[in-house]
């Protein structure tokens, strides 16, 4: 079903000016370094995702594209549509200017919508359009978190905002910790074919699933702080053994962002360096570290196919926060009902699954085909998007995933035990 | 239920017997080299897998055991156990001397020999040592590729036997190319909980699946040549995006130890250099290249519960070849019957699942609890064994594992569909 | 001597604003970036050249300091003054901003007017003061190299500035290639204790020096053609051992900034890209390059010694081109008189000497005892100064030091050979 | 002056005799492996050895070789010949065995010993033989310092020979530590046109040295100890720039081969783990280190030329240790003289002096011009030979050089100061 048109056109503009706003509180300065090989600059966001709509949707290449030389400069990753500049190369790339990649995004904006209100824009491009929405807002969210790490991982550790909410007002009534228990069976995961979706997410399919139960609330700073006071990085047994070497490797002690201060811990947030608060959802945490906590907890980490169903039977009504809100952080929990809380929003939950393709997974066709299939290897799934996700992008079937050791995404998670 | 005592004492000899002689072909030089970090001194297996006995089974070390040192010598990765010398260092280990290592062994032998016809080992000693026989078979397949590493990696290529079969007499009438169907459903795959099995096989448990087919055969040469000769490792639509970087990196154009050669193609074997045999499983490929061949064939790698369902229909009617002949070197596929041929033996099979606990999964309890447990990330199930396995070590539930790049071990693939 | 106060006040303010000058075609984005580990940003420069007023001269740090934090940022390797952020990690630096740099500039700017005029500086200061003006002007250099590969090593290649001039008139008698003769002998090279040398051209020493010829001219873009034509970058007879194994690891086929176009040759320089001119004194050669090229001519590279009584002797007749120019490339040889032209000036000449200490060396005393005896190994010796030197910076003493795979610097050399 | 027949054959044998004598404590397992890239196996020395009198002196190769295939194996790093296992991979050559090995040393030596018998050899081919002889020396020290890394490196830390002499008998009178004052002027160094001497010591030539003095004794042990005992090792004012970078980057604390025991400190030498003896000359210092240590004493190292003069003033009177004797570790001083004591033997003395050719300095002709001269480079002169170093093979002119980290020689230094 496609949208109609001033819907999809208030949507365009709706996204296309988030990003903007996104990198606004920014210097030019802040916009062009790359602080590490799998961050990237945010200008590079700002561009890529327009050339994203030029190439892909549009189709415009060479001579038609608005410079010749951008496909090579803001292609990420598509082998089938040509060379272009290295990943740790980004940071590399003073020119364009940060204007003129601004008024790149304008010429794109104007071509895109000149497009849409002549109708020259056929099925095929508009689910491409619709892609290249939603591609958006996961640019979104890295432009959040790679601004993170360049203001985070130097001296200064300035803040992103000044004017980000500290902290949440704790709830009323916050739910308290404990578990949910789900049956299980033979049932179904992923999208229906039906609405927007991301290839991965597809096809829906049969899945069995043992009882188990789910913990009312994701792992938390106090969970941390208890797991490090225990002498948890130090422990090999709790250990993965590639785990137990990237700890080894890279020195990790504590989660990323968090540092001892004055007897106690502080971490590093888009607000400033502020104290680590017992209560709040714990993150930036590799998949290494979640799953050494959790086996510290007595417990394992989830399925993705047991995360899925229990997101779909609360049917939303766990919300935690997003990107839409001041705080960018995230935040403890709200007052809670019968269920899980803050399934979706504050962290990224980490699961058990590693990534791969769904039973009759059929990648998208042409360049596309690169979207999400050549990552299915070496990844783990995460669920549930986080405080720097907006709103509206995600979803019980949503499947994000992230190599092992990563730790500069939202990302923490929610622990599972047999039932 | 535990063997009968003579049964057990003729096994214990049996195994011990045969892994000395599979080292017996190798001059002392031979044995005490490190060719690659991931390949280890046949003298270290050796002396790793009598370390098992002495320490594991008998609970020797310190003072009690044949050398103090030994324990920080031929300890493998047991962190609960203590520190060892590094995986890549082992190479350095000129001492003690293979004549030494020889006289542990037999020191040993003797001590567990008394001990059981002394009734002195209980039941959990004689699980461990039950464990220890199936963990000795394990290093005599690491045995016989890491010694072809050793020798097939140094410029004269030597063969590690010269009286080894050149080629098996071509079946009368070999199984045609083709397809399997299987109707799925849910099925349940895993070890029973009676019986010897390791840990990781454990528990038997339920999963669904759709209906798929597998092929007759495994990939054969011949498929590799034609993926050569169509340009498939330059081809980077065809890879995961770790494989394609993996490809560039190590300069991947060929299987390991294959060459070019007056027009044709070699392969380094146990028996020396011969040209590649079209009809022969292919072999010391990566999960990255299977995966690869395996789209350019239109088809996919099945995944471990698809394998393992396939296989226990067979009922083990599709043998191929073991070490227990004097070929070890994957052959054509003897006469087929009705369904797939050679799922056991000649070569490992690549499967799609990455390799993690089964839900319920129990590690051992004490040190045995990091076995297999602690790898479960980052590394692909392979299933089947291959013509460097002992017949009686192999069984349809059995789930080896290597991370994706891996090529020294005897690696091929068997494609599958869905139906 | 210390010069009159109204000269000193006019040289600080004349190179503090040469500095700035530098800078000022480059945007916010350009002068932020570290393209290399060896090259460092910009915006870095400025700031760490008036950290050195401030620390080094005046001898303010912590609370008197501008920023407190700024001793961190900007100090380059002084370990006696405190820790600093890594050499590499300089291109995070997105804060402080350029905006807040420059303020600092001026502020410090006006400290140091300020204790010049009330008289507050004393000898050791004033020596000081001096030192930091060399300093300054060494960095005066490195703004225009480093520039140079943050604008010439990503994918636009844009021109540092356009207005640059595009070739000098060739001359109308140029100098002939030959050799000068030199008669060598118990000769003294070295700085003198009176005036204005760092502490590394000290104290003038006796040394012997045999009989020698030195080439007319510098080695030119003909040369290296030559050479390139003749497979001297594949021919291992001619190079140094590390020299090779550097040529390997980087793949070096031609100078750095040369590519091959349209069947002849290009190289970049700051005016943006142009063909190689083969009247050019030839650079970006690292020292292993020059010394096959010599060799390849069958002669070698001159000693400092050598080079220096060559430089005393022309007595500044053979001046080449500086930085007080608007052209900063090489340009092809004015027109010669009696001895070698360009000795100083177009291009760094790499010497067939090692850095290290002349007989009788003296530190300076304190922190700035760092500030060359410690690099006093790995190195080699330059002379003469290039096209981005500024013309009353260099000296015969003067003795620059770059390791030998180094070049992106303006490095090129000059033959010698034995009479 | 080719000396006579009789007298050549006799040294012929005795010196490959003595390296075969040298290899004899140690097992064909530790002969074939290759403990790190810079040492080399035990039994590549003796192949090696025995390759250059084929190659090189008997001009032998391919099918009139004894194996076709040892030119690629056992070539060390001459271009002009051919290809070669590259340096890291030597440890991977478990064939040819060590009884061909040593089968191939005996064919090769009765060739040699025919063709000198039957005339056949001319006098540049009687010229390379002499050259061969001295060549084969350097590898008897460099096998026994490879063997001590190979047995010293690995756990169990077995001695070479268990009836090495443990301490010599302290002097009667031992020399007092104190200097030397020499005059220096304009003088000669460099080997003389006659006699045997690598290229790389000629030619004899001028050079002006001012007046300095010299150390009666070598850097001892109790110098290291005091210098561990002040901080050097943490001290960076101490240690040149990329000294202290070494010295983090390997984690260096103490000389190689020392350990901190009981309160004490304990070193590995070839007769196995003793207690450090304070009388005892330092070894197993990197340049970098003797360089600190120097400092730290108030002085400098010795240039080599001030080295050469003070040993050929003392026309040999100061004799040290040498590989002659039975203990084949560094010893406390003799008796002295009037001069400096231990010039020659017990430990190599790093020089002030970088690698670099004396002026006139003509490599040989063909393959052997890669002799010395294509090292030339990022290395500093060590002079007077080691316990290590057959007496017989050392001379004042001698230039031994190594790169400014390397640590696993027989490595000190003797200090020096301005007159």
């Amino acid at each position: 079903v496609v949208p109609a048109l001033s819907e999809l056109l208030a949507r365009f503009r709706a996204v296309r000016a988030r990003t903007t706003a996104l990198a606004a509180p920014l210097s030019a300065e802040d916009q062009v370094v790359q602080p590490m090989a799998d961050a990237s600059p945010i200008k590079w966001h700002l561009a890529h995702t327009t050339w994203f709509f030029e190439a892909i949707v549009l189709g415009r290449d060479g001579a038609a594209a608005f410079d010749a030389a951008f496909g090579f400069l803001f292609n990420s990753y598509y082998e089938a549509i040509g060379s272009r500049v290295a990943r740790p190369d980004r940071g590399r790339l003073t020119r364009p200017s940060l204007e003129i990649v601004h008024r790149y995004r304008e010429a794109i904006d104007r071509q895109i919508e000149r497009a849409l209100v002549e109708g020259a824009l056929d099925a095929p491009a508009l689910s491409r359009l619709e892609l290249g929405l939603h591609h958006e807002q996961q640019h979104q969210e890295l432009i959040l978190t790679d601004a993170k790490v360049t203001l985070g991982m130097q001296p200064l550790r300035p803040a992103y905002r000044d004017d980000l909410a500290a902290a949440s007002a704790p709830a009323a009534a916050p739910p308290a910790p404990g578990w949910c228990a789900y049956p299980g069976g033979l049932v179904e995961i992923g999208a229906i074919a039906k609405g927007f979706a991301f290839d991965n997410e597809r096809p829906r399919h049969r899945v069995y699933v043992a009882p188990y139960q789910l913990a009312v609330l994701p792992i938390r700073n106090s969970d941390v702080l208890a797991f490090v006071a225990d002498g948890g990085y130090g422990e090999p047994r709790l250990w993965l053994a590639d785990g137990w070497a990237a700890a080894r490797e890279h020195g990790w002690e504590l989660p990323m962002y968090w540092a001892r201060q004055d007897g106690g811990f502080v971490q590093y947030g888009l607000g400033g360096v502020r104290p680590v608060v017992a209560d709040e959802p714990a993150c930036h945490l590799s998949y290494y570290e979640v799953d050494a906590i959790a086996r510290w907890l007595g417990a394992r980490l989830p399925t993705e196919a047991e995360w899925e169903l229990a997101a779909a039977v609360t049917g939303g009504a766990d919300l935690g926060h997003f990107a839409d809100t001041d705080r960018l952080h995230p935040a403890a929990a709200p007052a809670g009902g019968e269920g899980p809380v803050q399934l979706f929003g504050d962290v990224w939950e980490w699961t058990a699954s590693s990534y791969g393709p769904y039973p009759g997974f059929r990648p998208l066709s042409g360049a596309l085909a690169e979207y999400n299939g050549k990552f299915m290897s070496g990844q783990q799934v995460l669920r549930g998007g986080s405080c720097l996700t907006p709103r509206d992008h995600i979803r019980a079937t949503y499947r994000n995933f992230f190599p092992p050791p990563a730790r500069w995404q939202m990302t923490g998670a929610r622990i599972a035990r047999d039932a």
